[in-house]
């Protein structure tokens, strides 16, 4: 039976997609889960407020699973915790920041009696026959690890997400000397983040946007309003950095700010200075050239505080003249018109903006192609899979394996749900498992599905039409109606003479229906829906959602 | 009476958004137009076809308008002319492809009788007092103009779509001398394109995409599948060019692409040997080394050519081996995913593309900061109006001409609507006249507004409940109902006892109102939507439309 002595590799998410990451590790009868998870929407999933992976899998083999390790804080590898933790108990482990935030997350969701295991790089966790041990990685986030799983058929090492900084704020240099020595022993497989495998050369220092902060905050006269992730806690130190060399005080606004970095400042992750951070109720205790809000909003999303500040919606802070805001973050794609919106009404209202069109106000946190070329050739994997990134970006992170010299046979472009088999020597793609996207809509956990996203679709395009008819059994005649209700269609008050043509249409329906002695309500519904689209199609060239209603009395 | 002898200058489309560029020049009683284009429906107009401009105060003046003049042939500038015509009869004057292009649009809305007047660039056209001259300039399609515009108050100079490419693939260099001339005479004020006036630096020339085809064609072994905007037709020719020093034939693809190539070749402004250009039918009697295909889809539109093409949707291309898929162009910001999304599609399907982000496929039509800054010190104007983008592009221009020694306050940023007064010395803001976005869905033109999308807009993000009750108006009591159908909401399968708890609630509203001898459907109405909101919101936090019928018999 060679087959129970291959480990296998299992992506349930972040392959063929950004974020929503998960990977399962399975050996035996041991299961090690890395990272779980969320991501947003895409734009046909109306309604939708984040997107989770499907956990099938897990459930049905949840005897195996020994324990779930964490690569870092974000969103996109804790935010989907939740929920599973909901269906399974699984302890976790974690370096002391990606818990902490996990932590407030569990609250919210009122879990308690989770067991959280608190990591430090260098330390080796054993889950069953898998040694995971946590290795120090640059990245936007401090505490950010990569993993190396000692296996009994072999090493893996999985990046997590990670840049080369030379000169990070958090002090995290990705730990080159253990990659290396890995490297030196002999690596089965590398699991690398594939983000920016796109983009050649170098990503720039995070310390480069903190001598953009000084910058400008040296030549500010009035208040300065700064847009950035809530998750971004190095960011988030270089500006009250930069505003304490500056004289100023920092006010966080926004939710997740405030949470976030609480958090990061309770732990020690963040260096404030004494009397730096001030109550939002306080700003009008200082003149406007000593203050800084760091704020959330840096996508444009509707509800955030920047957005309220710009359209003047925000309960506490209002514009002033002088006032500076900066965008410290790159549109997220798909988020381009949404930020866009901000800035300009920003600039219309006369405030100066910077964002990262018109200065270096934001490098990314992941590796570019030089960074990928570095890790490659330290830990020599003999096999090589991209993880973390759309298609393109794990074929263009292939591509670069191959130019550094790995035969294309060893690499591995997998789908998720799909199985990488790995002995001492081979690996092979195997099975494929259950995977997918659940959706969550509002308290709703995958209760929306295809038919009522193509709905919504549907009645998104061309709003809807109700026709309801109430008909005597009895006296197989209609006793009342047709009504029409229109919703989402056209301005009713100016299209009088459609929706009375309407109701003409559906009237004859009905005569015919009568005529012809049919009772069958679905054909008659069929009748209706049919004659109506015809005509409505014909006149106007719209197809809205036909929804025929018959009462029986 | 000075007011009269003012020159009045009113954007009604333009300023504030990308396309639907429309000016209004009035001086006396004469008015001229500048252009009429169309726009592309933001995220929020859902269903939205095209967005054209509200021309009510044109249809105010109509006796007064002398004629409309068009600076090029593209849909933001021409796109909406056809609505325009069929309410109001404007002769229209412009140079020979760009009333090529137009004429097919009018045939296409069945507009015959339209007075088109072919202009040469140096001709100067007489339209009441206002003389309007033609000057060649350098854009992504040929045979476009700026306008010199003669006035009894001064000269006016829009630059209309621009970019200085000294080696362009048209010839059309942009008039330089002819704009230094006027310069030297004396401009009282510069209308001039501001959509890449964030960009430091130069637009790279059109020629050096040619270079670049050329490269890749020489090395391609398959088939070569290129995407581009059909109106590009300078990239257009650069394609037909290489194709034709790799000895292959060209194939066009989509239907926007066979019409506009057909009117450009027609009119001799594409260069193409005998022989050159085959039928999509005939693909199979060559190598597939010797073929090219020009397709639509450059952005990803879920129904274009390559979007079939890569969903295997074609009816026929089917993607080959060794195929290479070229996307010669930028994602318009919005359009990010979807372009994304073919691409993705089509590397999974083992494909190879290539994209902006991988080679030099793509240049902007689009004047950046260095170029805007030439025609600024060429040109000389005593007053400026940036023109063609959204605020922050506007702003940027605004600075631009600042930064080069103009006075702030002979700087001005309109919104669409105001009207700038312009007289020998002077300039100012005057009256505010009607303008806005004019919805088309389908063949309505108008008829879907605020009520209508903001209906769309909540069905599409929670779905609809449909409660019905038929009343018997002599008994006083509920004889059929209440039912409950749901669309866009929840699987109702699985959400069963949910749809009957809804039922239960509406019934008790029901009874509740009987008691109380409620006979005002409104009311009752309202309750049975405020007491389901409260239950689904407390049960799923969700919202859905709740829309109550009731049927009296």
């Amino acid at each position: 039976m060679a087959k129970v002595n291959k480990l296998k590799i299992i992506p349930l998410g972040g392959l063929g997609e950004v974020g929503k990451n998960i990977t399962v590790l399975e050996y035996k009868d041991d299961i090690v889960l890395i990272d779980c998870g969320m991501t947003f929407p895409e734009d046909e999933m109306l309604g939708v407020d984040i997107v989770i992976p499907d956990i099938t899998y897990l459930f049905k083999n949840k005897d195996k699973i020994r324990g779930m390790v964490l690569t870092h804080g974000h969103e996109d590898h804790i935010g989907a915790i939740p929920y599973t933790l909901k269906r399974l108990n699984i302890p976790i482990y974690g370096t002391r920041l990606t818990l902490g935030l996990l932590e407030t997350k569990l609250k919210e969701h009122r879990l308690d009696n989770v067991k959280l295991n608190v990591v430090k790089h260098g330390d080796t966790v054993k889950l069953g026959k898998l040694n995971i041990e946590f290795i120090r990685t640059g990245h936007s986030i401090p505490d950010s690890s990569a993993l190396a799983i000692h296996t009994p058929v072999g090493t893996i090492v999985h990046s997590g997400d990670f840049k080369i900084d030379y000169t990070p704020i958090s002090g995290d240099v990705t730990d080159l000397h253990r990659l290396a020595e890995l490297g030196q022993k002999g690596v089965l497989a590398l699991l690398a983040d594939s983000t920016n495998a796109e983009r050649p050369g170098y990503t720039m220092s995070e310390s480069t946007v903190g001598d953009t902060f000084m910058d400008i905050f040296s030549r500010s006269k009035g208040r300065i309003i700064i847009a950035t992730f809530a998750s971004n806690v190095d960011r988030v130190q270089q500006i009250i950095n930069a505003a304490e060399l500056n004289n100023r005080k920092v006010v966080l606004s926004g939710r997740s700010m405030v949470n976030t970095t609480t958090v990061a400042y309770e732990l020690g992750y963040l260096k404030v200075q004494e009397g730096t951070l001030i109550d939002i109720n306080d700003m009008d205790k200082y003149r406007t050239d000593e203050l800084v809000i760091i704020t959330t909003g840096s996508q444009g999303e509707p509800m955030s505080a920047l957005t309220r500040i710009a359209f003047s919606e925000h309960r506490k802070i209002s514009l002033l003249e002088e006032d500076l805001v900066i965008i410290s973050a790159s549109p997220i794609p798909g988020n381009e018109k949404t930020i866009s919106r901000v800035i300009n009404k920003l600039i219309e209202n006369g405030t100066e903006v910077i964002y990262e069109a018109l200065a270096e106000v934001h490098v990314s946190g992941h590796a570019r192609q030089e960074e990928l070329k570095l890790i490659h050739t330290l830990v020599k994997p003999k096999f090589f899979m991209p993880v973390h990134g759309e298609f393109r970006h794990l074929k263009s992170h292939a591509h670069l394996a191959e130019s550094l010299g790995m035969p294309s046979e060893n690499i591995f472009i997998l789908e998720n749900g799909q199985t990488l088999e790995l002995s001492k020597n081979k690996a092979n793609i195997g099975a494929t498992v259950p995977s997918g996207n659940i959706l969550v809509d509002g308290l709703g956990v995958g209760d929306v599905g295809n038919i009522v996203l193509r709905d919504r679709k549907h009645l998104s395009e061309d709003g809807l039409i109700v026709v309801v008819v109430t008909i005597s059994k009895q006296e197989r005649k209609v006793v009342a109606g047709p009504d029409i209700i229109s919703r989402g269609f056209v301005y009713v008050r100016e299209s009088e003479d459609l929706m009375e043509e309407s109701r003409e249409i559906v009237k004859n329906v009905l005569i015919e229906c009568e005529k012809n002695n049919i009772t069958d309500w679905a054909t008659l519904k069929f009748n209706i829906r049919d004659a109506l689209r015809t005509f409505l199609y014909g006149k106007i060239k719209r197809n809205p959602m036909i929804l025929p209603i018959i009462m029986e009395v």
